[in-house]
Formats: structure tokens, sequence, C-alpha cells
């Protein structure tokens, strides 16, 4: 089988993998003291080029986004997001459980704009019974979205300024970040996102990880008592250097992006092998994750052989089918997949 | 420097690591639903003897308490703990986030017994005003305590009892489990446990793994949707893989125990050395934290060779000190000690 | 100026002031133990033909809301309800903050459907990732809507007919709840009500009490500690006697529809001074809200002698406007705002 | 029977149901935006000497405490209070339901003192572990206390001062706090509240009210939205107005007061009557609560005439037993029970 399901299938990257083994021995302080989480940090302020920057090390993705998100929200505010945000749908309502209503958003293609969202808050206080309702106080984007899909440099600045002129937070869920900053069509940095962002993780887990995010509150803006708020809400490990060790690794040198590369090349490639062999996409995404159209009989055929994920139906005769590369993917499989085409 | 301040200093040992390594390559399902997980969960249904138990992986201890016991609370129900009991103290107020109060026994030596407890839910219900009062609904011990003492069999089994009696939840707190199991005075098993409490939790992350608890509801009792809560509080990891290696590796054979074995006779080995040399201990643990009386000029002077942690004052002159060993503490490490005594 | 702007405006009708009145000396238990409670009880049971049926009273109705939905949901689980719900949007996120999602349904005229209710339930099931999402576990109505309109017999029966083979609670917010019983198209009883919903409240606050609404659990179904838990969100008066003298004063004789009466035929009038003299009606409600579709310059006129609410702009040339009546409207407000169309 | 229970057994105060009497018919707006409540606060800021005041009603002392508090208190941070306090014991958990953790101080006659709070939080930021507890962040009194006592105003001073050194709030729950005001040992006065607390809250219900209470953010440091929180905690009545107009009738010219005084000349008569017969009391309230030691068959016969409540055994024969007095008692009563001593 080629399995093509989701990008959290291996274990840990190379390098990753190396480090946690060299490390293992040594006797370091707990709760992310160790100099491995100082290392760290340090890099990844270095990579952001924000030396401000406070950075927690906190295991998983649902988690980051429920305790950033309870922080930072304050009584009657909540999170405005797209319809198809990973917090609107898919983590078992985490933000409302956190007692914050996600303020969904239309998307396109998995994106939200500043138009849409300057709309929604000049609406909000028109409406003369705003006083009764949910205050939006921050926005949730991914990058890449649930799609595939990276805002354009031009329009995470408008986002940003937008929620600047109106007083939310800008918040940017990275958990597959690293396909986007190695995707050939992006033009923004790491150093961007800190710019524009209050606050963002990079993902960890889902490119080279065996789990661990990394959270940045770019201007030294983390809530206080941050760390103990982590660790009431059960993110803090004991053994801190597990994430410490993991980021080290991936933030020396370029491994971070370079581990990721071996994604968008492998999805470019078999993007390319569906088209040449007349296979419509979705959406033209530029990173590791792939909707082709399929005809029902050709998905079923193709199914022996290849783990991919239905989407949905397109119409009676074709269904949209996810394929998802990651850093553990094989330019063989790809060759693979184009010979049962 | 000897470094006996706690028990999550290092990384995994041997068995784990090396099952990590190997496993590394392959490609798993994720969340929990890999053949590692499954195997893990099975080894620990038969160690338990509980052939129906659910068995559920969670990153930390702070996590599981939580999401434990938000789970098994209903509204206006709190749960029965020590005063010293790490949920009650050092966990940042999880249960309360969760929206519940910790209703605190006296402790003796971290315990507390049948009686206390019988004495707390009846006093409460004698109580005229008990409505506007928060119910007792669950009892919260651990296993050894933070103390490092352990319940005796027949403790264990009147707390049983006067839960059932009751209509309590026995919930057992098992971060340092495999040091209980493991203690020369130990007369309770794995499967005792199991049969007595309603929940409970074996402790990875301090007796060998990198991180990771295993939830065991001992009667196939776990809470509707569990899973889906487990993700919505932020535990539920992409790779859970991560965990389900690691338990598969320490509940083969009888790795679990024989790891904190090492523990347990370099804690007694410490004991003898200060008790030879004329130095009283606080209290006589058991299991891997040791208690003991230094005067302060001693304190200070063997601070400057061994990492400890300071407990409490004891009177003018003199301090409690904790020490602790772990899987990873050489008996060498003893013997430089005694020298300095 | 005549005031249509809500049915919230005056104190309380007369017979519930009266009551307060006669009985204000009298030494009484609190907290809902006295005797007008229990006889409100007793009545509320016999109207609803449901003597089996636990009722409690609290203030207002966003509280009933909060209180009731935390109480029934279980975590990872949410309530579905029309998008233009009170719980979906002029209650400021209570519900979220309760710790749960609202699952909106596009409503029609402020209603949704069994059919919708059956698809959304069983469209979720058959998602593969539902175990990722929040689970309905309960459908939320409002007789008669924020529209104004009603539920047929017909229409709630099979609402509880879905609710009933899907395994949600169908809980409905009466709190305009008299005005429906007295609409003259309507043909469901207080019994109906009671017979297809496992809870319900019958509105005090906007039908002739000074504030207060009864909750129904019409199978004797409330939950454990439910008056513990009215205490703990703060829903407890301590001189309880004031609901339970109000509502004993609405339900004696038919007190309660007959004081509801006076708004479903000044509403009526409404309506026919505005058909008469050519205005369109949004939607043709039979309660005591009326959406009446006017020209510009003619609602900036009326303002000048008519407090009414604005709702929507239909078009560039014409507004829609509410216009509400209540008990305590007099049919002398109808012939003069008659005169000024 | 002579019902000396507690002082929420009647309606409202003669001033108050005239009042609300009056007003009735008024068509006024909704949610506290009426002139009387607009009266009330401007009445209120009047009494307290602080024009910069924001002042709020609510229907419940209960309500109240869990709004503020939930208000006030961030992530990781727990309110100190004493023992006894209401919050501690018979609010059935509100603050933890709220999220945050309530510290226990041991009371002495139902207060404690700023040099406790002071070590609690001195030793609390030296505790090396404190990162992983709850941050004290607010000092939550009642005046009178539950024991009836009163604090002085330099007692009230001291704990204003030591809670600006350590950086918390002080909260006062006034829920009898006309009784406080009308004892003549009292030397602490509604402006020396206002000046010394950040927040508090004026007692309605159980001093002449049938329902409300008034809280007064001092300062004008109302958290932000806080009306909107209100609403969404339940708080907010629709018809406002039913608060407005009982605090506008209490605070106008010396209501409050001169109908507490009633029951403190009552309770004075009381405490006479049983210390010139003989019988001691437990501690020597100011205020409208008394506690007396009686024997246990005299505790027995008096039961038979006088509604009180049992409070606890003082040994085998004796049985200490509290009073209350309101401004509805009656000098009569007080003569019948000095017959029955």
């Amino acid at each position: 089988m080629i399995l093509l399901a989701n990008d959290y299938s291996e274990g840990a990257c190379e390098a990753v993998l190396r480090h946690l083994v060299e490390t293992n021995a040594e006797t370091l302080p707990g709760y992310g003291e160790d100099l491995y989480c100082d290392r760290a940090r340090d890099k990844i302020r270095w990579a952001c080029q924000t030396p401000e920057a406070e950075v927690f090390f906190i295991s998983g993705g649902t988690q980051v986004n429920a305790i950033v998100l309870k922080a930072l929200l304050g009584p009657c505010e909540g999170v405005i997001a797209p319809d198809t945000g990973h917090i609107s749908v898919h983590e078992a309502g985490t933000v409302e459980a956190g007692g914050h209503k996600v303020l969904t958003l239309p998307n396109c293609e998995g994106k939200i704009s500043a138009a849409d969202v300057k709309r929604y808050v000049e609406d909000f206080y028109e409406d003369r019974n705003h006083s009764q309702m949910v205050y939006p106080a921050a926005v949730y984007i991914s990058y890449p979205t649930e799609y595939g899909t990276l805002y354009s440099l031009k329009e995470l600045e408008a986002l940003s300024d937008v929620c600047r002129e109106k007083g939310l937070f800008l918040y940017l869920d990275g958990a597959r970040l690293g396909y986007g900053l190695a995707a050939k069509q992006a033009d923004v940095t790491l150093s961007d996102i800190a710019r524009f962002c209050d606050v963002f993780y990079i993902g960890g887990t889902k490119t080279g990880a065996l789990c661990g995010e990394a959270v940045v509150f770019s201007k030294g803006n983390a809530p206080k008592h941050f760390t103990t708020f982590i660790r009431q809400q059960g993110g803090l490990l004991a053994k801190g250097r597990l994430l410490g060790v993991q980021f080290d690794a991936l933030f020396t040198g370029d491994t971070y992006v370079a581990v990721c590369r071996q994604a968008i090349e492998t999805a470019d490639a078999l993007k390319r092998a569906f088209t040449e062999k007349g296979y419509a996409l979705l959406i033209d995404s530029p990173t590791n994750q792939i909707f082709v159209i399929l005809d029902n009989d050709k998905y079923e055929r193709l199914k022996k052989d290849v783990v991919c994920r239905y989407w949905r139906k397109l119409d009676e005769n074709r269904t949209v089918v996810r394929f998802v590369t990651s850093w553990a993917t094989s330019m063989e499989s790809i060759d693979r997949i184009r010979a049962l085409l």
C-alpha cells in the first residue's frame, strides 16, 4: 500500500530522532527549563527575527488552540474563523469548552479576507443589539489552510492591518507551517508571520517531530502567568526536554524547511501525475494536500493500492479525494501511483 | 553534581528508547488507533487482570487528572483529596478550572483513611444545609503518595468499600505507580488496584517513558465519547503511537516494575547511608522519595555536591530535604553521597 | 408616544401585583420552599396535565437557557438551534460560556423542521470524522419564535418524534409562551408541549409578571441536584416567594392566557390596520410581534409618535419594522396608530 | 410562632413596596436603562461619596459573587476568603464552577486579618513551587460576617492597605450591609467601604427589598463589557426596573439604614433578654444575628414557640442556636420570647 492519507503517519525525521537519542541520557531540569528548550527558543526567535518574542512548547495543536484562545479571550469575547477552520469543525468544540464562541465567516478555498473581517466587525458594532452578542476579539487563520492554500503576503498584511485597526488579536495556526514556508509559490516568510501576527504556532507534529508545537508571542506579549496556565490546562510536560530537543533539531540550520521540502516536491510530482493523465484538481493547492476529482470507479480501484482520504461527493459519478504527502513521502511512491493512473 | 532532585530528569529508559527507534519509520494510523497502542492496551489489561478494562493514553499526569475528574464529576460535585494531594496544591487549580471543588481532608503521611472519608460524607449529609454545598462524589488518592508512602492492601480495600457504600468514585493517581509496585513493603498488586479503583492511571513519565500515562477504567466504565473528550481537552496526540510504543515496551514482560526496581534499591541504599550515619528520616517512605532531617550547615555543605530539594524548615537549626531516586539513578551515585555524609 | 417596542415595558399585570401586595407581610420559608411556590407548582402540573412534572422557578429567560442546557449537555455535546434562536444570537454566548456549542440550522420564519434535524443528525453520524466534532444532543426551539410564528401540533410532534428516535432532548423556550397559547391560529396546548418536550419553560417576565420563568421537566426528569445547581449558577432567589406568588396568580383560573389575550387582540387589530391601509407584512405572525414593511419616509414619520423597533433594511427604499404588543397594550393605542397610517 | 430563623422571610419593606406599586404602570425601557435605575445609581454614588463609581443591579447575592469574581480573576488566579465565608461553604461551589479556587484562611469570629492575608501572600511567593499553584489575586470579606461581626475601620483600612501593597482586589460581600451600617458599634461608613474596597455590593434582598443587590465598582473600575457579561451569566433582568425602583426607594433619604435599624434594636433587646436571664452568647455580635448557648432541654422547649436555627452542638448538654432579626421583626416578638426564657 502507498500511504498518502495524512502527514502524521511516521515517527520523527532523522535529525529529530538522532538528537533525541544523543541527548537521552543527559540529566536536565524539567518543565521546559532545560538548555535544549532555551536553545530552541533562541533559534526560533532568530528565525522569526523577533528577539523579544516569548516561545512556549506544547504537545499538540488542538491543545495550543485551546490554551491560547482561552488565555487571550475575555468574557463575552469570541474568535472569528473561517467556517472550515480546524477550531470551527474538527476540535470537538474545544473553544466552546473554554467558554467562547467561534464566529464563523464563509471561507474561500479555506481562507478569509481582510474585507470579510472588516465588514463583520463593522456590522457587529452597527447592530443596535450588539451588547447582547458575542464581541469579536480575535481572528483565527491557518497557514496553510485546511485546503492546503496559502495567504499571500499582501493578504496577510491586510488581515493584520484590519485586526490592528479594529483591536483584534491575529492568531495563526501553523500546524503545517513548514509546508507553507517550503512551498514554491509562498511569498510569506517566518519573519513576516511573526511581524503580522500577535501570536502563532510553529507546528512540529506534522512536520518532522514526534509531537510538539512552538507557540510564539511575537511581541513579548504572552499573557500573565502563561506557563502556569499551560500547566493548569494540562499542557506542560514534566520532561519538557522532549519538545525542546526536537525543536532544537528542527531549527538547526534550515532543517525545518528542508524537511518539509520533500513533501512539496512529492506533492508537486503527484499533481503533475494527475493532471498529465487528465484528472482535474478541485483546488490548485501549493502545499502538501492535493484535492483530486476522481470518477467513482477509478477511486474504488485506486483505493486498493493507495490509502487516501474521501473528501466529499462532487456529483453522482465523481468524488473529491484528498492525498497528503509528508517529509517522509518518497518520490518512488509517487512513481508507483503514476503507474496506476 | 549528583542529581537526586526528581525522577523526570533523564530521557527514556533503554527498552523504551529502543522500541521508539525501531518503530520510527513504520507508517501507522494516528490518534491512538495504531497497533502499538492496541498491543499496549492488551498488555495492560492482562497485567491488571481486567479483560473488560478500557485504556487510554494521555501525555501527562496533570492532564489526566484534569480530564478524568472533569468527565466523572457532575455539576455541584467535588472530589475528596488529601490536603497534600497533587490536585490540591500543585496543579495550579486544574480541578477548579474544570469547574469543581477539591474537598480536602487532613493527610497522615500523605494518606487519607476510609474512616476519614466515611465521616466526611456522613457529616455532609447530616448537615441540614448540605444542599447549599458541594456534593462529595469521588475520592482522589495517589499511590505512592506525595510523601512516597503506600496504602496497604487493607487500607485500599477499606477505601474502596466506603466509596461503594457511599456512591463515590475511587480514583488513584499513579504518576509513580511503578515505584509503588516495586517497593519491598508493598502488598498491593496492579490487579488489586484495578479491582478496588473505578479508574486509575499508570504513570509513564516518571517511570521510564519520555512522556505518557495510561488511564484505566477498570470495569469498562469509561464515560461516553471519552476519546472525543480527550481530544477536546487537548490530550489526544496525532501521533498516538508515541505513547503506544512506549507502553508496549514498558509492559513487555515485567519491564515496568524491573525498571522501577533500580530506584527502590538506590533509595534503600541511600536511606541506609543516612541512618547509619545517624541522620533521622522525617518519614520512613518505602519508595523512591526520601525525606531526611539535616542540620542547616550540613545541608548547605551537601548542596554543593548534590541537587536535592528543600522541603521545609523543621526548626531553627534543621531542615527537611527531599532526595528522589529514579530508574536512572546509579548505585555509584549513592556511594558518592555516602562518602559526603 | 405610543410604545410598541417590546413586551417587558410595564410592571406586573393586576392579578400578579395584587397577589404580591396581599402576601407581602406573610412570613415564609426561603429558597422556593414556601406554600406559594408549592401551589404554583401544583397549578402548573395541573395545567400541563403532567402530575409527575418537576417545576422550578428562575428569574429570567437567559438564565433558564444557561442553566438547563449546561445541566443537560454532557462534555462534547451541543444543542441544535435555529440560526435566529435567542441562544444563537442574543444571549452573548451564554451556551458557549457554559462550555457547549450551538449547532445552528437555517431557520424558516424562525422555525426548524423535524426533517432538518433528522438530516443534520444523520449527516453527522455518517461523517467519518464525527468523533472529532461536537455531538448533537439536544434541540432548542422557541414557541413562539423570534419572528412570532408558531409550530403546528403536527410540526411539534414530528420534532418530538425525531428527537426520541435520535436520542436528543427537546427543549422549548417559552419566554412568550402565553402569547402562543392565546393565539387564535394555535393548535398546540400547554399539555401538548409538556407531552412532546423533555423540558420547557413557561415565561413570566414577558407575560404579566415582574420577573420569573417556570421550568418544567415534564417527565419528572430533572437532573440530579438541580436545585443546588440553580443555586450554584446564581439562579435561586432567597425570597423564592417572589416567583411563587406571581406564578400562583398567573395560574389561578385561566389568568395566564387571559392576560395574554389582550396582546393578541391588539396585535390582530394592528395587523388589520396596516393591511387595510395597504402595507405589507414581512411574515404573517399569529402572535404579538408584527413585522411590517414600511417606506423609509413613512417609517421616519411614524417614529415621531410610535416607539417601535428597526428590524432590517429590505431594500433602498423600504425598512422592516417590528411592533410588539403586550398584555398592557390598549386598543386605544392601536386606534391612535391607525389614525397615523 | 415567633420567626427568627432568617432575614429573608417577609416580602418588601413598606417604602419599597409602595414605590413598586406606584410605578407599576409606567412604560419604561428594559435591561436597567430606565430612569429608576439611573436615579438609584446616582443616589448610591452620592451615598458612597464616589461620583466615579459604576453601579450594577443583580438579583441575588450568590449571583453577584459568581459574576464579580469570574470577571475579576484571571486564569490561574484565586480568591482568599475566610473558611466560614459564604463563597467558601454555602454557595455550592459557585466560584469553582466559574473556574477559580477559593483559598481559605482560618477565621476569627468570621473575620480574617490584614496580617493573615499578608503572611499568606508572602508565603506563597516565597514557595519555590508557587508557579505550580493558584495565585492569590483577590480578597473576599463580608460585612457583617456570617457570624454577624464587623470589621473596624482600622481593620478594614489595614486589609485595604495590604491588598494594594500586594496587588490584590478587595471585594466586600454586603448581603447584610445595612445591618452593619445601622449597628451602634460600627465605625465604618458606606463611604469608607467605597474608599477601601475595589468592588462591593450593597445587599437588598435581606435588607428590605424583594430581591436585588447593587454592585459598586468604587473607582469606575468595572471590567470591560460588564453589562454584557451580566447578561451572559443570566443576571440581567429584562424588567431591570424591578431592581432600580427598589434601590431608588431604599436610597431615598436614609431609608436603607432606617429600615435596618429596627433589626438592630430588636436584636439588642433580644441579647439583653438572654443575658439578663443568665444565658451566654457564643459571640457578642453587634448586628442582627445572635448566637446563644442554650441547654438542650431549654432549646427543645423554646423550639415549640420560636423558629430559630440550630447552629452546632457545644458539648453534650448545650447547643448553639442562631436567632436572626430583620427590618420586619417587631419588639413585641422579643417581649414574647423574653416571657418564655
